[in-house]
């Protein structure tokens, strides 16, 4: 049952109520790689024709999905059980937010559990008392409304997130210019601007041009456009000559 | 327009399609405590009734929207703005995650806008050049489904679970300029360009302007930085006249 690497969680739905939200979880769920679905005694039978439209095609979870009569069964291979709830129980236990339990599930290589309640009504009190720990999402105090599906994908984005991808990246991005290709661009504007007159207050030509170095030089554009900068600055200055009159 | 807290991020939803998924969209933001919605050209007009039902009380939510005919009306008083899309797009922009955009959201004081595209198709590629970067929701590469209301609350539950965590600071900067101000000079350095015969292959008008916009929207130049920048391109095109011969 253990293993080097942390295995996802199992997404445990405790009578659930309506088939559609079967599937959307479902789908929260694939949205973030996972895909142990357990239910445990829904109410209207399994399968429900519901689910599969509400899917939006995550319908491997749906096929794969298992069924038990009660809580206990459905986690029994589970080494650690998050009960989610919004509401406060008369038990002593941690409660966690979804970053937290994230990375103490990612800190396991036993398998965790994820238990949510019936859409109208939540967890029982005896279901939480099979928990380890609660995980609450921090919603406003003055709307917690969080249906189903999403506390199923919060839960799961913050399993996913801590995966390991970078925070940023740029698309499409070769990386900036040289500094040599930004002396050409600012060369060439600083020329345009001198034959247009622009540096006619002498104690501010040193400032001027500073401040023009910066500010085509902190966007960090990549060679490819600065080379689409200099034809737009040469069609403008083009522009002077394509504009004289003839004769 | 600036203060010294940040202020909570506008939800823009560009021609929405379905009233349920506006109402869910505030549902999920009020969940997260945000409450600016602007709607940018409903498909199906505003007020719809479809949205109070699936708000599930978030009606605060629906009656403050704000309905706009495009995108730049949108967003005009917003300094920095994140398109959200799962897809590659052609163009070189910083491309976050949630959390990262809801850390650099928290660092300015201005208001930022969070872009989201119509359910079926998202963003057009020229909404997406409007923004000063990407926001990508990490989701899994083999099934990238996410709806319209769960990427809405992936990025209100970031937003919100920053709440509270201390500031960064940008040294000597003011904050980036107003969508508003970089529409005047895109608007400015475009016409220029019209004027001096840039745009003279047909097929390729539209990408050079969609390059034109990124271009001088991703370097995030302050307000001073922009009136600079329009001094500069006006002594260029001014230029022309100072230049051409008398007589």
């Amino acid at each position: 049952m253990s293993g080097p690497s942390p295995q996802p969680p199992a997404i445990v739905l405790v009578r659930p109520q309506l088939g559609e939200n079967i599937g959307k979880a479902a789908r929260a769920m694939l949205n973030f790689g996972l895909v142990d679905m357990r239910l445990v005694a829904p109410r209207d039978g399994w399968p429900n024709p519901d689910a599969g439209p509400a899917a939006s095609g995550a319908d491997v979870v749906l096929a794969n999905a298992r069924v038990f009569d009660t809580v206990q069964e459905a986690i029994a291979d589970c080494h650690y059980v998050y009960a989610t709830t919004v509401r406060k129980r008369g038990l002593t236990k941690p409660v966690v937010m979804p970053e937290m339990a994230a990375g103490e599930m990612r800190a396991r290589p036993e398998r965790s559990a994820l238990l949510f309640g019936p859409e109208r009504s939540g967890l029982e009190t005896d279901d939480v008392a099979l928990a380890q720990a609660i995980l609450t999402v921090p919603v406003n105090p003055d709307f917690g409304s969080l249906n189903l599906a999403q506390a199923v994908i919060l839960a799961a984005y913050e399993w996913s997130k801590q995966a390991g991808q970078p925070e940023m990246v740029i698309d499409n991005y070769e990386g900036p210019a040289s500094q040599a290709s930004i002396d050409g661009l600012v060369g060439q504007v600083d020329d345009a601007l001198e034959a247009a007159g622009y540096y006619h207050v002498p104690a501010r030509v040193a400032s001027s041009k500073r401040t023009l170095r910066n500010l085509l030089t902190r966007p960090g554009w990549s060679e490819k456009e600065v080379r689409t900068l200099r034809g737009i600055v040469h069609a403008l200055v083009e522009g002077r000559r394509g504009v004289r009159p003839r004769g």
